[in-house]
């Protein structure tokens, strides 16, 4: 029996997003099968927890041969929800912003409809095959486009109107890459934060 | 009595890298004090839970009072370890990596010594006011400067031989943007990690 997913701890989740990445490594690498045992050990879990984690969305292996990695990845993937695609809309084409356009967003469950910046000089350039609108426009392209995702990649100063004024379009999910605790601000958005400062002070504490 | 810092789970620490930041803002808002009660408000927590985190390094707040926000920024700063600087370079200067050296390193306990970069043309070149040194460099001047951290900012397919090679100098910490799992090949390696494709695919998985 499998569990109810609003039962799965974020924690699963986070995990299986590794257990993706490294699939995709074993199968470019032209790897057929894995133990539990194995990618226990690339990814410095244990072999039960592997096996719990797969276990608790339905994907089982077999004892003495593993998972199939095609069969698996697929299965992750299904559980991600990534071969649906989400729109989303990218703010702030800087160097950050720029990064993050070289991502493949496609591959990650999102389909980017547009890239935003307020710098006019960005104005119609392309960046990473995306042409740049000006943020003035955000509202007429979001209501032709209807996405459902911001990436947020502006400074922090800029940030807590920004997510208002996103909010307010209808777009409920952030991926949220300044310094600002969009969350708080949004209670009821969906909010995936990438504090670049918290993880470079969480390093200098684990370095004492 | 305070806790060994042994004892102190990662997750603290991390909430530690929050309650910083936004002291931060209180103090560059001129706020002088706050309350437990206002502190978990604005970050999403319980005040018993600042208060516990707080009080597990022996920073206590007064009843009815508060913490001073001043005093309270200068006891994180000290238990995270952020006023002695520790030595860094940062490999691989392109949009990443641009975006990575334009953070406040000073204030976030790192003196960057070094960038570096394979790539010909960007060699000399400065960027945000760091000299940029090709990577054949990296021996030649890790062995004068004698720094303790590496920021990866480079594709994962480069990353594997360049930790190893980085780690075989002498530099024992990391922080880790590339998609690859540096602690797996490093274990004794202090590895903090962000993988921009996993929090894509979180958020992915959140909006189902």
């Amino acid at each position: 029996m499998t569990l109810n997913e609003k039962d799965i701890p974020l924690a699963v989740i986070r995990r299986m997003t590794r257990y993706y990445r490294y699939l995709g490594v074993l199968e470019r690498n032209g790897e057929g099968k894995i133990s539990s045992q194995a990618f226990a050990e690339q990814l410095g879990l244990t072999a039960s927890q592997v096996r719990q984690d797969l276990g608790s969305f339905g994907a089982f292996g077999h004892r003495g041969f593993g998972y199939e990695v095609k069969i698996l990845k697929e299965k992750v993937e299904e559980i991600l929800g990534l071969s649906e695609l989400k729109k989303c809309i990218l703010v702030g084409a800087g160097n950050l912003g720029t990064a993050v356009l070289s991502m493949n967003y496609e591959k990650l469950g999102f389909h980017l409809v547009a890239v935003f910046d307020k710098n006019p000089e960005l104005e119609g350039k392309e960046i990473r095959g995306h042409k740049v609108y000006s943020i003035d426009k955000l509202e007429e392209i979001c209501e032709k486009e209807i996405p459902e995702a911001a990436i947020i990649c502006t400074p922090s100063v800029a940030v807590e109107n920004l997510a208002t004024r996103i909010y307010g379009i209808g777009i409920t999910s952030f991926l949220n890459f300044s310094h600002y605790d969009i969350s708080i601000l949004l209670p009821d958005a969906i909010v995936e934060s990438v504090h670049l400062n918290d993880s470079m002070m969480t390093l200098r504490y684990l370095m004492k």
